[in-house]
């Protein structure tokens, strides 16, 4: 006889989430993920597929990848034993927080800001501590972060911010450092456009997590590569939680690849850093939009008319870009990514254009 | 100032939990990970690399598979909207046990088998009921099992087992399911070296979760691929802490080709369970040891001598098998994986070497 008890096995927290999700929309100009638009050299490419026709399909990847952790000690100079890898730098955000939350205890993070890191900490029965940015200028505020750092089990800050662009000021990050109960999870995501990273406080900060990923600068977001540089005691902690295996033959290959020839990425780099200036100050011309400043491979704006009906426009003429209008403080604003030259010239002509019919249609 | 209570963030049932490691051994014969030792076909490789040359890496997989997904519901003729794609099944059972365990919630595991099962769950801080297999046959002590499902959030059932090869009776199976107050997850990642499979149960249970890897038949260990079944509205509440872009566009890929070409594989299946019968009967001449009767691509032998010296003397010889002794009721047990005929002689050629040498010795 079936138990009627049965459906409360879901914990009520997983019950109330929304999953995180994304519509797929086709796009000509596709603005809506901070992809790096610049493929990897086809060279590099062909490499890598060569030697994973060399390597066995029907192995097991090394159970600790020692080849690409020893290639990322050689280029970030931290130890091996503090460096893990993951499927994306998501799974060792999950990772981290498996091993430090649960019910009666707590994590800080500002909002709004990338969704993850609060739908997994739910899910962990953890409490959540939102604290919002200075809701005109978007910027992090640093005495609430303090504070809330005091009583939390780990706090996370994303540096540069999704979807806001802005950084974290060094001063706030070591007093945070400093303040903080538990551990200071720092997302480096964008960290190759900021110009700016924690990585030198790692050494004097035993709770300081940096994570990085491949998906952005780098140009893999296909392949799902991340990885995480702590004090080697607490990503011995973190590994318990981390899937064996994680990472698969095709991107550990291509990481290391990647890695070693980290100058490929340069050029790409660097243009799409003076395009986000370029397109920053033509959207300062706009009068119907605001423009926040912004250190990462996207521009947050603000718009006179609502954020659906801007989005729909430039959708219509063939750009994809991201409505972030749900998240608090957010609820006129899109994201834009920036592409090549010529897409973000086709976005700002396809603004111009949607701008002007509003205009003339009111 | 440092936060003096800053050592407490890393939970403590973490901080008691060993890793789950395995030691790394180069060797000729490789069966401790019950691998498939058929390569896929040269043609299929180059034809997955093929198609991933087009696609851009730099770009994100999509949110949702929808190809892959589609591709396993045809094969299965299970609903799509029941099926979720995993990095591994591993990354599967981790998304099913952390929707459902926490503090003051239970997981009903029969002991030996899978390492992670509990691992995960204690990471969770969820309570672990381990129910032993019978001393003698290591078979499912069925009542045990049934008495802890009912006051268990989730059972955990990996059929056939690892390391023992046995299975769960089918009218057990489904008593289980009638009684569970939770969800009763089948891991099947050997099914198919047994001809049995928990998939027809699915439709009138609610409560089962059917659990599939792409590691060991179907000869991608290396790619990290794997699935799930259940009811729809379960699914629904997994997926929420399954990792967004979860399976990169290599094993995507790669899997979708090879479902489609399932029917290459079934040769290579067909002869390693032949293999399975030819190494079991052969065991079963040597007094030394004694085999118990697998279902799965490997094999479980007890032996006279402790397990590691016999694991050495195989070792030495260039067979490397998986030495299980630290598990309940396994302290001298060793678990050979079924590899080519030329590599199962050699194993048995090795074993006699070192039976005899033992023999010798004493």
């Amino acid at each position: 006889m079936p138990n009627p008890s049965r459906s409360d096995v879901i914990k009520p927290e997983v019950r109330g989430l929304s999953a995180y999700t994304l519509k797929h929309f086709d796009a000509g100009v596709k603005l809506d993920q901070n992809e790096n638009p610049y493929e990897l050299p086809i060279d590099l490419k062909r490499e890598v597929v060569d030697r994973v026709l060399r390597r066995p399909w029907g192995r097991y990847p090394e159970f600790v990848p020692a080849g690409v952790i020893h290639t990322l000690s050689k280029f970030t100079g931290w130890p091996s034993d503090g460096i893990l890898v993951g499927n994306g730098s998501n799974e060792l955000i999950q990772a981290s927080l498996t091993v430090t939350l649960g019910p009666g205890r707590k994590l800080a993070v500002p909002q709004p800001t990338f969704t993850l890191y609060k739908l997994m900490a739910t899910a962990l029965q953890a409490q959540v501590a939102e604290i919002l940015l200075d809701a005109e200028r978007l910027t992090y505020d640093v005495d609430r972060l303090l504070e809330a750092s005091r009583t939390s089990e780990v706090v996370v800050v994303c540096a540069p911010n999704n979807p806001t662009g802005n950084l974290l000021e060094r001063a706030a990050l070591v007093a945070l450092l400093k303040n903080a109960k538990g551990l200071v999870l720092v997302d480096e995501a964008y960290h190759e456009f900021s110009g700016q990273t924690a990585f030198s406080l790692l050494a004097d900060h035993r709770n300081l997590v940096v994570l990085r990923t491949f998906s952005k600068a780098m140009a893999m977001a296909g392949l799902r590569f991340g990885y995480m540089m702590a004090h080697p005691e607490v990503a011995r902690e973190v590994y318990k939680s981390k899937l064996p295996y994680n990472v698969n033959i095709f991107t550990l290959t291509a990481a290391e690849l990647v890695i070693e020839r980290r100058s490929l990425l340069n050029q790409a780099i660097a243009d799409l850093i003076r395009e986000r200036e370029r397109v920053f100050t033509e959207l300062q011309k706009r009068a119907a939009v605001h423009a926040f400043p912004s250190q990462a491979n996207f521009i947050l704006m603000k718009t006179a008319s609502p954020a659906r009906q801007l989005f729909d426009a430039l959708y219509s003429r063939g750009v994809l870009v991201r409505d972030v209008s749900s998240y608090p403080l957010l609820e006129r604003c899109l994201r834009v990514s920036i592409g090549t030259p010529e897409e973000n010239d086709r976005f700002l002509a396809a603004l111009d254009q949607a701008l002007e019919n509003e205009n003339g249609s009111t």
